[in-house]
């Protein structure tokens, strides 16, 4: 039963509290039977591509179409005339299919069989990165002429889900790396990735001091970056709070200002995946199972018939906390869960450390409320592991009022 | 280039060493240009189950299906005489499809929708598994007069992915629940699972102790257990050593015997998956990049085509640790490596503990092989992270010759 927060009157239609908005509600009410499902809710992402864009004055918005490759997303964002950030060839098509300008892509994974490239490149892409030398000489090969983006790594500090052990190379080798790039007519350009989910907004200050360093070493010999790329890490909603936009802005800007000074490379691109489409989805669950399973523990078992498998792979180490709201009246008497899924996998185990409470009434076929669930959750989802189909997504289409946003 | 093992000459064609059969070595060179690619080779699931039932008189031999649901690989099960364990509505349907026998169908997971077992009893399904009492009164509700299978908890110690936090309920709370199943119609039973890929044949011991203190405690009401679950665990063969099958056969018979005395059950059920499918599969993949991303460091980064998201689930915390072999001549030198796949997750990292040791001249576009891959890998990827295709499979009809068996 879901209740409506206000009245406390029991109605069988989800109302806007806890960070869900009406419209939201009214999507899961439009498709009561299945379950688990995802929405996502578009007008979040036009809201919060505005919202960056004209906040960080002078720095191009990217999405990180891994967050979420949805058609209906990618359309949206090519509207607004958002760049974007690819990592396959199904990715670059995918965004030719949404209507994106080929040259108006950056392909920033840096490791791609030459195929990849080949494909990319043949299709219009010319920004790839990089970060070691056998990378750079497949884009000499089969990408000439394009710019070449040198990653360099980060120490991911801060991050929930740091990036620094498989990706970039050391600062020190970038700027012999864009030396070679320019000796084989490549356009030299930098980039970084501060970690997914980084709660340390000087981060990014921390990387352009690398960025700095790179810059000067090649001016030295005349050689200017075309970009410098500021990667991804802007936070979704989750359990564990985050300084507002606000904050990340602020500290981004002076950093740039501080580090890159008053004439900065032509182009500066933020990469955001996570803060433009987390907070724009909620999963809806059916409680399968609450379980005291010895009968004396004080903590519950809830089994969610959504999970690991479903599409929630960053619940390992516990690394993403979603927020989880039951429905039902608030403020009824809760107490400690572990929560899991749906299959018999020890994978599927969601929480089991973080301290969950859900109300003490909660029971089989009862809803719970995922929020900021809209990405890396739907692409995410297995093939079917044990049978489980994957989790269905209902995509809203922009409104005409776009001011709503949860968090 | 693939090698001849045994003569040293390049030719395209890969041969048997390293445990890969000739046949799939052929199935790889049928499909030169895909990759990754998995090729399970049924002659190996036919031999294991022979192999099994033959050695563990008295018991029969029940396959988990959720370790690969492939239909080619129901059909010949069902055509050796096998039961099956299902988790799920979809994997009765598979089993039905495949020709299975409802009745030889049990519904294995504790944790199940009242829909998905009105479904199963519906399709004729009579045995199903619980843990709690909540799920009980689901089965007494949706499932009358069948099969109640009581999963007790085992401690999971000694194996590789212990299963003991989410499923089972205490050995003590056991018989309370079934003595309510038999008051309200069901037929009892017992069943637990001592962790998947346990590396102690002991661990069955230890759990058919606990089955004995129940079936005691509900002899004395006069209750009589239908059936004993002896569960899964039987190990594939990957890098670290296990057991020979024998070692395990010995220590399950003689537990039998010690536990569940001269007049045992009337059915004692070994509920296999990973033992009958994993050494079946191998999975060649093509290396995407080797690097030195710091120039220094002695360790390099291998990045596969094949990863976490395409199908490899149980590296996560290196809990598996599959044998991977190069191709190329064998014995030459070597060096240490730390494996990745191929998308821009931090969750794609295979192995960086795990010290691995691949050629120092191993190249980007060279393949390895990862062996014993055919369990809890191809419903296991994921629907397109990153934008990479589901991995491809070919499944190896049963030949006449099935003496031939990797390990």
């Amino acid at each position: 039963m879901i209740v409506d927060a206000a009245t406390g009157a029991g109605v069988r239609t989800l109302v806007s509290h806890d960070g869900i908005s009406p419209r939201v509600c009214e999507a899961f009410a439009d498709h009561q039977d299945e379950s688990p499902l995802l929405v996502i809710d578009l007008d979040v992402v036009v809201e919060r591509w505005r919202r960056l864009s004209e906040q960080l004055d002078g720095v191009a918005v990217s999405y990180a179409v891994k967050a979420n490759p949805a058609p209906e997303i990618l359309e949206v964002l090519v509207g607004l005339g958002s760049t974007f950030d690819v990592v396959s060839p199904a990715e670059v098509d995918a965004c030719l299919a949404a209507g994106a300008d080929p040259a108006r892509l950056s392909y920033g994974n840096t490791v791609k069989k030459r195929s990849a490239i080949r494909h990319a490149f043949a299709k219009g892409v010319r920004t790839f990165a990089f970060d070691c030398e056998g990378e750079l000489d497949k884009l000499i090969d089969e990408a000439p002429g394009s710019t070449a983006v040198c990653r360099i790594r980060c120490d991911g500090a801060g991050a929930a889900r740091p990036l620094s052990r498989t990706f970039g190379c050391r600062a020190d080798r970038a700027a012999p790396l864009l030396r070679r790039a320019v000796a084989y007519g490549m356009v030299p350009a930098v980039s970084f990735h501060v970690g997914s989910q980084q709660f340390d907004p000087e981060a990014w200050d921390r990387a352009l001091a690398s960025v700095a360093d790179v810059r000067a070493e090649l001016r030295a010999d005349g050689v200017e970056l075309a970009s410098v790329g500021l990667g991804g890490g802007l936070p979704g909603t989750y359990v564990d709070p985050t300084p507002p936009l606000e904050g990340y802005v602020e500290a981004i800007a002076r950093a740039i200002r501080q580090r890159l000074g008053p004439e900065p490379p032509p182009e500066i691109v933020i990469v955001p995946g996570r803060y433009l489409v987390a907070d724009a989805g909620v999963i809806r669950s059916q409680v399968v199972t609450v379980s005291r399973r010895d009968g004396l523990e004080r903590k519950r078992w809830v089994h969610l018939d959504v999970g690991f498998f479903s599409g929630l792979p960053e619940v390992v180490d516990e690394a993403i906390r979603y927020r989880i709201v039951a429905d039902g009246p608030p403020g009824r008497p809760s107490g400690p869960v572990a929560i899991a899924g749906p299959t018999c996998d020890s994978l599927d185990i969601l929480y089991e450390s973080t301290p969950y409470l859900l109300p003490l009434d909660l029971a089989s076929e009862d809803h719970v409320h995922l929020l900021s669930t809209g990405a890396y959750t739907a692409r995410c989802g297995s093939l079917g592991f044990n049978g489980f189909e994957p989790m269905a997504m209902v995509v809203l289409p922009p409104s005409d009022r776009m001011v709503w946003g949860p968090g």
